[in-house]
């Protein structure tokens, strides 16, 4: 047993959330005097599978790591004892970021090469920031999208059903947990089941029965009267510990002999679509379901005439499972040397990082989105997809709560072309590079091969 | 901006990293004053794609979790918010665990349908740990077994390289990321690049530079030598920023030219196994290979004659990216009534739970383990793979230290038949019932059928 938290990060430990490299390299730069103003764009290179946009999330978090960042006196001790020199672990007492961030909001459809996040600053600090920003955003994001998707497919295929996050026994630890029950309910999700991600983000919190409950009693019939004495009109009795049909009707039974208009029945396995169609023969309430639901899953539900209110969803949104990974990264475009700002690239893994600070233009026709235009910065002005977050280390940017962002994804979504949002085999959204950039691209290619 | 923590889980808000639904339960458990002594698995029912083993993990957390419970006035005061009631909350506000818990130690290999753990409990304390327990111990024995087919690889296929987990940017949040660095530590690795679990777990933390070290430079030259200056020997220098073998020449002239024996070179782009051999020719000194690995990749670089004294392994590893999730159930597989304890199963899933408390046998023959037996608990005492951890509330259990846990994981590993550790289309390793329990399960099945 190491710490009191046991591995949590905690505002005690999370500077210490970052790669070691961070560090050796803070230190490089700190004891050689070079620490030049630099640029890092927080982005991803390819969407993931049957993705036709990524939605971003976890600017929120991203912000306050930026503004709450400290050395705890127990960092400090560690990284002492790791053997960082003293000179370098008064900088990291007295760490302050001064610099500027640029993002775009939380909720936002955005794509491939697109500055998700733009953070200028001395490097000393702007590099530190480098995992726990990727770490946040990405997830996020894959959650998001994915639950985004979920809403499209209950909006294409059914009549926009609820969808419920149930999914936190399956996250990757307690943190995925908390931000896939966020992320969830910014792609459009009702809520979590979540206690402790309801109570840290005001999130509406769902749940009522598990089989266990249901085994306990000695017959099915006891279990459902007993929680229905308790809970009434509020009760979703779990109807398939046994025979789901049977289920139904017992639960339909005791609903009847109690006086109370249960609000619905939850089915958790078998024949998910068949098995509704007779339930809701059955019962006079709310059908839900869960157990592997995915949009594609939701898909095959409608179209084998499924019947639901809505569903539960698990593992398959908040391991995003089919694609648990956006390959987000963080990369420098440009420093100063000399005193100009100069763009930067990487050259040999003949993967493009366009250099230089940058700005997307979004273009709208008709209420749809027809194309980005990645450009050179401050191009475009207020057209910007990126909105200014931090000036000279003060924050600029109001958070919008979570409603707003909610509603903001489900805006956005519709705006872009129904066929790049099919959840399978998604058109391509164009985005192109404006010419200025494409010419600085050309310019520092030339450059650096003749180095 | 909703809480200080702003979404991570600390001892504060602990208890409700839980479902709603535990908790609705629970107080259904209370009010109707049902309150039986239950007993509860945490299993799994299928070994995920690719796997012939699972490595067990995260018990440590587990045991944490259940001896640190409580509810705070922020967590109390949320649920009476939710409409909970002053009765059900005076029993949460002086909750302790008063039951027994089995469990099989971390690091051991484990099969579907075994117990991982086993509480036994009043229904209102053993029910809660449910979300929890489950996501400490699905997720850390996913990484475990990732790191685990890696460590498996090096030692097939290489030298048994030194393998360091870099993921922490593609971890799932950030408890995912410390406690996928425990995780692998356990399965084999070396050690970590994140800093925060370098600090919570005593894990040896490695990392040098980035390529924005490189870039943030006019030169490589100037890069390399600065670098040098601070770090001297312990310098491993990433050669890929614009010309891997011009990098490595670069490389070794600044060491030669500073007169330092260098650690090492990493590569982490391009060919990897076909340029690891080009820079081996120029540099005298570790080359470590980055970008991409996994226990496939792994094979594939020494069978196409890759040269490598240790891998950088990242999104693989801590998304278990070819399998990001195990579908860990806690399961209730008996409770008492009318004074009895009895065994408990779900039928209509068409997925058996074997019921009541149960025991796994592990049988050996001349070193190598021939297969387990799934026996009734308390059959076969000592030979018993799982450990009493709690006797009626009371920790009994030393938690062993993470060295242990790692040398046990590699010794049970390579106890196992080689067929069964194949890294692709592994041969099923036997796990039979036991007559007892095979029997038992018959006639619950039969009286659970005529109800």
């Amino acid at each position: 047993m190491t710490d009191p938290e046991f591995g949590y990060v905690t505002r005690e430990n999370l500077s210490l959330f970052t790669d070691f490299y961070e560090l050796t390299m803070l230190q490089g730069y700190h004891e050689s005097g070079h620490n030049p103003d630099a640029v890092f764009d927080l982005f991803f290179r390819r969407l993931p599978p049957d993705r036709g946009y990524m939605i971003t999330a976890g600017l929120e978090q991203a912000v306050y790591y930026i503004e709450n960042l400290e050395f705890s006196d127990r960092a400090l001790e560690y990284l002492k004892e790791k053997g960082f020199r003293d000179s370098f672990l008064d900088y990291l007492q007295d760490f302050e970021f001064t610099g500027d961030v640029r993002a775009v909001p939380e909720g936002t459809p955005v794509f491939p090469d697109e500055p998700l996040m733009e953070v200028e600053a001395p490097i000393m600090q702007a590099q530190l920031f480098e995992t726990l920003l990727i770490n946040q955003v990405a997830f996020q994001s894959l959650v998001a999208t994915k639950a985004a998707r979920m809403k499209e497919g209950v909006e294409r295929y059914g009549d926009g059903q609820s969808l419920v996050d149930f999914g936190s026994r399956r996250s990757h630890g307690t943190d995925a947990g908390m931000k896939a029950a966020r992320a969830a309910y910014i792609g459009g999700f009702s809520g979590t089941s979540n206690v402790a991600a309801g109570e840290s983000f005001g999130l509406p919190v769902y749940g009522t029965m598990a089989h266990s409950w249901v085994e306990s009693f000695d017959t099915e019939e006891e279990a459902f009267e007993a929680y229905i004495d308790e809970y009434g009109e509020d009760s979703i009795l779990l109807i398939d510990t046994y025979d789901t049909v049977g289920g139904a009707e017992t639960a339909s039974e005791v609903a009847e002999e109690r006086g109370v208009n249960i609000r619905g029945v939850r089915i958790d396995s078998g024949d998910l679509a068949g098995l509704s169609q007779k339930v809701k023969d059955v019962v006079d309430t709310g059908v839900f379901v869960s157990s592997g639901v995915d949009e594609f899953k939701i898909r095959e539900f409608f179209e084998s005439g499924g019947v639901a209110s809505g569903f539960g969803v698990g593992t398959k949104l908040v391991t995003s499972r089919d694609a648990p990974a956006l390959e987000g990264v963080y990369k420098l475009v440009a420093s100063r040397s000399r005193g100009e700002m100069e763009p930067r690239m990487k050259l040999s893994e003949r993967k493009v990082t366009w250099p230089g600070r940058k700005s997307v233009e979004r273009i709208e026709r008709d209420g749809t989105y027809e194309k980005d235009v990645l450009r050179m910065g401050g191009e475009i002005g207020e057209r910007d997809l990126l909105v200014q977050v931090f000036k000279d280390g003060e924050r600029v940017y109001e958070l919008p709560d979570l409603e707003e962002i909610k509603v903001r994804a489900q805006e956005e979504r519709r705006k872009l072309p129904e066929r790049v949002r099919s959840i399978e085999k998604p058109v391509e959204y164009p985005v192109e590079i404006g010419e200025g950039l494409e010419r600085a691209a050309e310019r520092l290619q030339d450059e650096l091969s003749k180095l």
